[in-house]
């Protein structure tokens, strides 16, 4: 049961929530004019502390396309967090106006404070670089929608694996189901966390990490390409000797496989150069609309609509 | 006949057409499905000249619940007014779009200016610290839900009742009902102003002005609650010694009568204790849902559609 | 055919298409309630990399008025540019959510690099001091209003006709009508460029060049008033002395011919006296009404729905 629930990780749905979600965005996207009038008079609320145009932009069509109204902020100068109020307050105010609302924070948990004080469901929309569940949900939809399981698949993530936090997501999310395995693909200094590789030795689920793409990209069904941030690096140099090292091109991609699908949770800076674009394996903005769809079904199901 | 009027200050309405506005509220708060469609096509403006988060999204989610659609600007960097546009041009321009607008303005007397040229109804969403109507008629409809009546109340104002507009627009209004009485609860420094002691003198009026919230809880209907704000301040030194001096918690609660009502028109900073917000008297997060719904109640009068 | 297209410049559209979208246009003018509904369920996308209150207030209230729904940035610092993604994928993604766009950006081309890669049309709302077709449509669409045609018209263009890509657009346009006749009113440092005059003087139309308003202003059918942008001089100096030189008052305004109407794209600082607005042919005013109702006409094209 979702309705009044709050999204604030991934992890907290279970694999039948999460099914749930995902077979509602499945029906969204066979007959979306069907559900063009679900949510009808109920209001989402945009609270973004940091701006995100697209995550923003994805969560309005999502409510608009039900026949919602949206309302926010999207930036912290507009909002009266500056008169010192707290987010408990905030939200407790924007309860009174909002059915629903999507919160973008630049500090870790805020979300979850937000969700604990709310009068209504709280949908995190990413709070520093710590959770980012739609993210992580339009990840698994366009997963199963390409390669119809969640299961028995061979995923590879290429890039910032130390920072990304849409690849801690995904790696926790996808370990839920049986027999996935992970090549993880990135520099010495980029490697995923220690907690996170110690929680895939501890559950016994198959992990390689491995310096260079083409030595591996034969074997995968789904590359998962991250942007290396510039803003999560210490110094500038680190940035200019590294960012150009993993990126994947039309060469690259003759040695996979024709069933391989490539994702990226976008912006990309480089990392994928255009021309693979055009390639029928490229599904990243495929990925855009799926995170689209997604959000309609989770807002459907909080507010308890279908 | 409220039809295509302008709301700048609250005394600009007689009694019966505030009496009006807090009854259509009335309807709405009963049954608020039945008006859900009462501004169909109809669009307001919202012209925010300094930011203002929460009486912006007060205004939008009173449009969008009554089935009519927003557009507007939240900060002035984003509008054209640093091209040099006067006001008056601004809204000559904007009431081509819109149906109805609500300015808010750090300039005292600019939404005055506004609905004297305005070919659609203004609403002073806030001018500096001069009027704030819309606050007003919130607290106005608040009092009324909770002791139903406007007249025969001992009205306690604590905190900042110098520079608190809201204060002294609520002092005003409620002084044209019957037989009330404000106990003014407030430092030395920041005690209400000359002028407005003199008007409630001259029309005989009773107000007593107290130093300490503790010793006059006892006696009062409803305690209205300020905000201490720093901007109002000239030094650091003054706001630090200041802002404690008038917090309500549990303590002062108890000698309170079990009738009393706390009021305040938020954000709060801690002026209020948090664990006051379960006490059943406590109806601030009350008085922001009246606050939408009287403006949903005075939107549909200056539209004339109810 | 206009469906799906996207409009960059005017000059994109053939004589008959800019007609299709002004016939439109009338006929919403005569009967708005008859399209309330005609975008039901479409989306806008504003995607304003420079702030421009009025243009993006015109579109979103256009689609808003036919019943669809707008989403968008209205400043660059709250998208997602900053993070160095490319138009091409900005696009791409956005047209992930909206049915169409309108794009306002400061280099010049940029909304052209955006409809070769959009998946919807894409609306020039200004790029630079390049085009702003919607604007030139709009003042199409009111001289064909005010003066029942749109050739054998003497039309005065006046003040800044070097910068002013409004005047540009307009005469480009009005010179594809017969036998028009161009009075260009401006001091010698701000005469329209070089190009242009070689234009006109290649398709053997009309133009004189003259200094003072004054003594021409008898002749004219329409008068297209523009500001002197500050934001266009290279130094104040020069900004201070030129400023005021053509300003329309009554006394000017009285040896105009009855029929004459007052044009300006607006906004003015002091180019126009407000006297003037009075003025029955003062149609500045109603040119904003246009310019909605035309924005109106060219979404319902392009998307197809009429």
């Amino acid at each position: 049961m979702l309705k009044g629930r709050s999204l604030i990780d991934t992890m907290d749905f279970s694999i039948e929530e999460v099914e749930e979600v995902l077979e509602l965005a499945n029906q969204i996207i066979s007959n979306p004019e069907e559900f063009s009038h679900l949510c009808k008079g109920k209001l989402l609320a945009t609270l973004f502390y940091e701006p995100s145009t697209r995550t923003r932009l994805s969560f309005e069509a999502a409510m608009l396309r039900l026949g919602g109204e949206v309302l926010g902020f999207s930036e912290p100068n507009s909002s009266s967090v500056s008169k010192g109020e707290s987010i408990a307050d905030t939200v407790k105010t924007i309860g009174c106006y909002a059915d629903i609302m999507a919160m973008r924070h630049p500090k870790e948990g805020a979300p979850q404070v937000a969700a604990e004080h709310s009068p209504v469901p709280v949908i995190n929309a990413g709070d520093g670089g710590h959770q980012h569940p739609t993210q992580t949900l339009t990840d698994l939809l366009t997963i199963k929608a390409a390669k119809g399981r969640l299961s028995n698949l061979t995923i590879g993530l290429c890039g910032d694996l130390k920072f990304g936090r849409t690849v801690h997501s995904l790696i926790k999310a996808m370990s839920r189901y049986e027999n996935n395995k992970f090549i993880l693909i990135s520099p010495q200094e980029l490697k995923i966390p220690e907690y996170l590789k110690k929680k895939l030795e501890k559950e016994q689920i198959y992990f390689s990490e491995i310096e260079k793409l083409d030595e591996v990209i034969g074997e995968l069904d789904i590359l998962y390409m991250t942007r290396v941030q510039k803003e999560r690096f210490f110094n500038e140099e680190d940035y200019i000797r590294l960012k150009d090292s993993y990126i994947l091109d039309e060469e690259k991609m003759e040695k996979a496989s024709k069933d391989m699908i490539v994702l990226h949770p976008l912006p990309r800076v480089n990392e994928i150069s255009y021309e693979v674009d055009n390639d029928p394996r490229a599904y990243y903005f495929k990925q855009v609309k799926y995170g689209m769809y997604v959000r309609m079904a989770l807002i459907a199901k909080l507010l308890g609509v279908k």
